[in-house]
């Protein structure tokens, strides 16, 4: 069986005859896998976890090839997936993803006997990304907490990388196939149009999307417009502004530098937690500081000819700008590469200037000098993004309650002297935002609680023992932490 | 202070300069509210609970002069009302409704201190229902879910219960006020134009409904359309099919017959959870406990004319479907009452029209005739409902677990051996489905975990325990379940 269509031409559009297989054995698939009980679900994950760890220097070589990310980052980004995939396996075997509860009937107040478990959605499209071609792509976090919520998964690949999505997905359908996924589970196609097909496609109960903000509002629309809309999960464009005090700017400038440096240059500029504005007090000479490292940083080759000619065109249009200065890298930039660029401007206009406060994919940061009677007003015209950092001194922490709640209103993350790029994937992380981070500001796409995008409450009334999932069962056979009349029972 | 606008005229649209006025509180409201700690919220919902309480025989002369529903009912709905508002303090007092989840930092795994908690997402809309002036209008659900969350909540009155919502909305606001809340964090607005500029304020950031197909479209393409789309929680129209095996047929015909017929006739039929159709074995003879048990049942008044009127519309239209019989009651009907209809038809139609497959509000079922092999399509041509029940023999139950598991796939709730037009207020129980039975199959309307439709997560990052929320710190000042580094804890 191979569900990746056309091997010999990897990035050209799947037709119609193989997207209408692809959709009917997911939907075959849906009720079987659903069947299959959490502790089996969680050896799917592992063995396809297993699968990819053994095939790392193929997916390795394929994506270094396609993305120039570098062996060294790739390795670990495959390590990164595979984690993810064994972390939503121990997700499974915890049994709390389920919220399994129970209401005995209650003879005096005339009450059923009620039960709740949560139950896979049905088919999810996944629209992989770019910048990730491991961890946010065929077997990335989508595709994981999919399946592990029992959801058959197809993915859109990503046209940046369509050998490492081939790879990926071979590895991935054999790894399932042979450890018993109906068959149906999984599988990949190609093309625009195709996307769309899946978006709109009666069978598809709901969708995983990281991206542009163009293209996820299209998806998005399409998807709510459906004669019966389904959930959308899109992770679109984030600024991720950074606030730095003047406490800190005087207690550690390099230390500060260095760190937005490293962080806003890492992936080429690549991520979506990349640190876009960073307000530094005005006079404090922080700039002399971030001017100095970025001078040492290297920039490197963009993801895709797109996407480079997307930045230099932003930068362009950024540096146009009335009021916006060049500290430090080039303005005009060419070919696939890109230099790191530090842009400086004034509170005023990042209020002004709604083109200061969007995403500009790639190595550039805009240091925006405040007053310190402008910075709440600042922070209150920022729009919501995955993350926000504020950087302080020691001596300003207990001061800080009002400004750390106005950037925690504007994001889905909040860092104190940190860095934003990277997202550790645990149990406590949070990965979303209000719009334009997210479509969707009550969900999360790293993270262990991601599982909850694809799964739907059922309720049990009065339904006899021997119907009953195993979840609801009153000697609890899975062993899982319930809440049982009312009572949290571990 | 009065929210209430145009207090002499209680149904008038609410003028510009008014709503203006409610979303700028309520935006104002939205920071203050979310600082009240949990259990200062309870006390809140608590002093509510009461205030209604001690007002019920204003509430239920109101009530019962605008909808007809009679003041047993009407005061049973006000302590249904009230029970949830209390229900929602318990919730927040157990605190396992904060999601609160911490993982320590991991020097070997260079991993940062990760905390999340839930969070009020802020201004919400409350579309209020005709058919339960108490328990899904002003005070309703909806409303008690949200402000429990932490989110101010303007409500657009139903124009079917004017006065009622407006005394509701008085003795609830005052209630509130008195007990501390922050100006703005209750509000009244009426008219259909108030209701689309409250969904596409940007002040508003979450929107329950609960109403008919056609309405809650309308509002749902209007909250995904915003250049910020926010979500929209409604509840449409449901189907709530029921199946009863031969098994069932045969052994308690006269139970099932008075079961059903009390169900769809409740409240004048007027309930979202009213059986709509009922699959009966052919050759059975369950029609004739059918109609002797419903020719005993009354009818009423309908709650306002425009449903009277859209009642008798219907019931027209299903009546001159090809293969559509009346097996009791007057298929013609007039003026604001309206008398309780049988009408049967054979499982061939069902499949084949889709009038038959949709919501008639009002007091009539259809009873479905099928052949044992015609009864899985027949299941599987059903749309989504809110729920769907079994009526089988216990020497059936061995063998029920497909037939359960294909209506489990099309509703959020499933009752054997019972009727789903009561809807226990409960930790456990889930009032939700597919489309058209609601927007957003993930969430509630009813029950402990409405909550989650108003919160939103939010992750602190190597936060100074100063900054940190009580939820979160490490000494767990709220005495709270929580999940520390991977594990549940009590």
């Amino acid at each position: 069986m191979s569900s990746t269509a056309h091997p010999t031409d990897r990035s050209a559009e799947t037709d119609q005859a193989t997207m209408d297989g692809v959709l009917r054995a997911a939907g075959a698939a849906a009720p079987a896998l659903a069947m299959i009980e959490p502790a089996g679900r969680a050896d799917l994950l592992v063995a396809a976890a297993d699968a990819l760890d053994a095939a790392v220097d193929r997916l390795v070589e394929a994506a270094d090839a396609e993305t120039g990310l570098g062996t060294t980052r790739l390795s670990g980004e495959v390590g990164r997936t595979t984690g993810q995939l064994r972390l939503f396996a121990s997700v499974l075997h915890d049994g709390a993803w389920l919220e399994a509860t129970i209401d005995h009937a209650d003879a005096d107040l005339g009450r059923p006997d009620v039960r709740r478990q949560l139950e896979p959605l049905g088919p999810v499209a996944v629209f992989a990304a770019s910048n990730f071609p491991f961890a946010f792509s065929v077997a990335g976090g989508d595709t994981a907490s999919a399946l592990a919520a029992g959801c058959p998964v197809v993915v859109k690949a990503h046209p940046g990388h369509p050998e490492t999505s081939a790879v990926t997905a071979e590895v991935l359908d054999d790894a399932l196939t042979r450890a018993g996924a109906p068959r149906g589970t999984f599988a990949m196609v190609s093309g625009v149009e195709r996307g769309r097909d899946l978006v709109a496609h009666p069978a598809i109960r709901a969708v995983g999307f990281t991206g542009s903000v163009a293209g996820g509002r299209a998806l998005f629309d399409l998807a709510v417009s459906r004669p019966d809309p389904i959930p959308f999960y899109g992770e679109l464009g984030s600024l991720n502004p950074v606030v730095v005090t003047s406490g800190a700017a005087a207690a550690r400038p390099e230390e500060i530098a260095t760190g937005l440096v490293g962080s806003f240059t890492l992936g080429v500029g690549q991520f979506c937690t990349k640190p876009g504005v960073v307000l530094v007090p005005r006079g404090a000479g922080l700039e002399d500081a971030v001017a100095a490292a970025a001078a040492e940083a290297a920039g490197g080759r963009m993801l895709t000819g797109r996407i480079a000619e997307g930045f230099r065109d932003r930068l362009g249009a950024l540096v146009d700008l009335d009021g916006v200065d060049v500290l430090t890298g080039p303005a005009d930039q060419a070919g696939a590469a890109a230099t790191p660029v530090v842009l400086v401007t004034d509170a005023a206009r990042l209020v002004a200037e709604d083109l200061l406060a969007e995403e500009c994919f790639g190595p550039v940061v805009v240091l925006v000098r405040y007053g310190e009677d402008e910075l709440a007003d600042t922070v209150a015209a920022l729009p919501s993004s995955l993350t926000a950092t504020l950087h302080l001194a020691d001596d300003e922490v207990e001061d800080a309650g009002e400004l750390l709640a106005a950037l925690r209103d504007r994001a889905g993350r909040v860092i104190v002297n940190g860095w934003p790029t990277g997202v550790a994937v645990t149990w406590a992380m949070h990965h979303g935002g209000g719009w334009p981070a997210t479509t969707n500001p009550l969900h999360t796409s790293v993270g262990t609680t991601a599982i909850r995008r694809f799964l739907r409450p059922v309720c049990y009334q009065d339904v006899p023992a021997a119907l009953l999932p195993p979840a609801l069962r009153d000697d609890n056979p899975l062993g899982i932490p319930r809440r049982v009349d009312g009572r949290l029972v571990l």
